[in-house]
């Protein structure tokens, strides 16, 4: 690959003439500029983004933390975050920290390392303490789905428990009271916040479950389906059922399937985030939307602002879902 | 933020011996090791990764460049190669081309010039020339999902034409004869091979049919609802129906339902790629699998390998997708 010192022959120059040219330095002449032009053009020379980044000591580029790519609910993100970035002539650079410390670690130092002045980090495996070690270290990072009181001001964080108190709510005002519930397994505050907000419309609604009710499983598909199982094997009676997502609910409404228990007439069902799948399984699912794309944008700006010491204003950092009613619950 | 000549400052020590030791030069005395991190992690001074990428010529980033990463076919295409990455001490800078040239050519340069030296492409903008353009200029970079060939050896292909016969065929050997196809009005080469597939198995089972049966739509579930209802208004006696991808199958499905036609007892259906929906949607739909992870994987390790001199072993570029059997189709 051509290097600076070979377009400053070509172009029978010299080197700190060939630097000026590609930093638009007004000192440079037009026929220093026509000669390095051309000889760039010739060498197929480009000029080092490192050495450009070096010389600003600022990238175009935004980071952004997810769990895995992969799963659409963290591209809708990944999209919305783009979007803010593209808008401002700049690009994202992605981690995947799998929600475990070590990969978030990892991942996120790659991100500072580069020099992302704004980083919009959805974070579960890492501490609070760690966490509000970065923040200090970067102006421009924001939290996502993440509340740490220390740095309210930067977290975009949605109202998990009222999410599950709407769509418990929702199926009480169906008539339903034998509600069971499909909880996640995984270790993050999510999952005790859905499974409280359960427990609080049944609770202001003057309902009494047993602990049986609830079901704990893998948050996907197969957790869902084994956790719908294990509920129906405790001939409980049951008329409707609040999940912790979507795919868990896909889970459910397969078990019942294969146990020729009719959805929604025999068990109403709820999810949760109203992800790519809700539209698609069937009966299509009544569930609890989750504003991704609202909240990356949202996070995407802040960081950006905060990076820029540009004031920012008073916008709402606590989202709260809303229910998108489908065809998977009836009037018990 | 604190720079290298505060650190120098803090240390006591010239700014060289700071760079000796961030650069792990054998002439840094133990010293001057203690005595600089000691700085470093007091001031919070970070080595830049853009120095130091400078001094290397070489960065720990490979790029990738997708369509949407909000996709979940781009999103696995995307885990893939981080999977590989990571496996060699890299990380991925991701770009959207969202398909279209100008985004994608923006995309390609801000990669280039990061210079990340091993590039995943998937392009469907860009013309052959502009490709092999690149190509020549990066010996790392390899196309994925499209054959040029001038750059046979560095492209991962499938072949669309055979998903597309298999899947007619399959309903074929299910006695069915009145085979409608659902296409994609994108302007690809995937949009033709896989129809041609169609068209191709049906003249070798002797199968005369009028272009009535061909519909067009936009390559998500809304093309495929309106395009199965097209098909269902113009009164034909159609049996099965072979789809572009899983997403228009999915429309199809809610338009025969919405019509009371059973699936698959009345009309049977193949969807394409074996994305996420495929086992959600009901009844869970036969598909042709799209083996995007194991192309991506392979993607990645070639243009790795390219990116370092390695030898590269004469291994598959073009896959083969297969059929994987659900619940859509039945005799005829």
């Amino acid at each position: 690959m051509a290097t600076i010192k070979d377009v400053a022959k070509e172009a029978s120059v010299s080197v700190a003439t060939v630097s000026r040219v590609i930093n638009k330095s007004p000192k440079a002449s037009q026929s220093s500029i026509d000669a390095v032009t051309k000889a760039m053009s010739k060498l197929g020379y480009r000029p080092n983004a490192a050495a450009r980044a070096l010389v600003s000591q600022s990238t175009d580029t935004m980071g952004v933390l997810v769990s895995d790519v992969s799963d659409p609910f963290f591209g809708t993100l990944v999209k919305s975050v783009d979007n803010v970035a593209r808008e401002n002539g700049k690009h994202i650079l992605i981690g995947n920290g799998y929600h475990n410390p070590e990969d978030e670690r990892q991942a996120l130092e790659l991100l500072i390392n580069s020099r992302c002045d704004a980083i919009v980090i959805h974070s579960k495996g890492l501490s609070d303490e760690e966490l509000i070690g970065y923040a200090k270290e970067v102006k421009g990072m924001v939290l996502i789905n993440r509340y740490i009181p220390e740095l309210a001001d930067r977290c975009i964080s949605l109202d998990n428990r009222k999410g599950a108190f709407l769509a418990t709510e929702y199926l009480i005002r169906h008539g339903h009271r034998k509600i069971a519930c499909i909880a996640s397994t995984q270790d993050i505050e999510d999952t005790d916040e859905r499974l409280q907000g359960y427990l609080d419309a049944l609770k202001e609604h003057g309902i009494e479950l047993s602990k049986s009710y609830i079901e704990y499983g893998e948050p996907n598909s197969d957790g869902g389906e084994v956790a719908m199982t294990n509920l129906l094997t405790k001939s409980l009676e049951i008329t409707g059922v609040v999940t912790y997502n979507d795919y868990m609910a896909a889970g459910a409404l397969s078990a019942l399937d294969q146990n020729g228990i009719e959805v929604p007439n025999k068990v109403s069902m709820v999810g949760f985030d109203d992800g790519l799948i809700a539209r698609f399984v069937h009966p299509h699912l009544t569930t609890v939307r989750y504003p991704i794309e609202m909240m990356a944008e949202r996070a995407a700006r802040l960081a950006l602002a905060r990076s820029r010491d540009e004031k920012v204003e008073d916008d709402t950092i606590i989202f709260s879902p809303t229910l998108v009613r489908r065809n998977s619950v009836v009037r018990c």
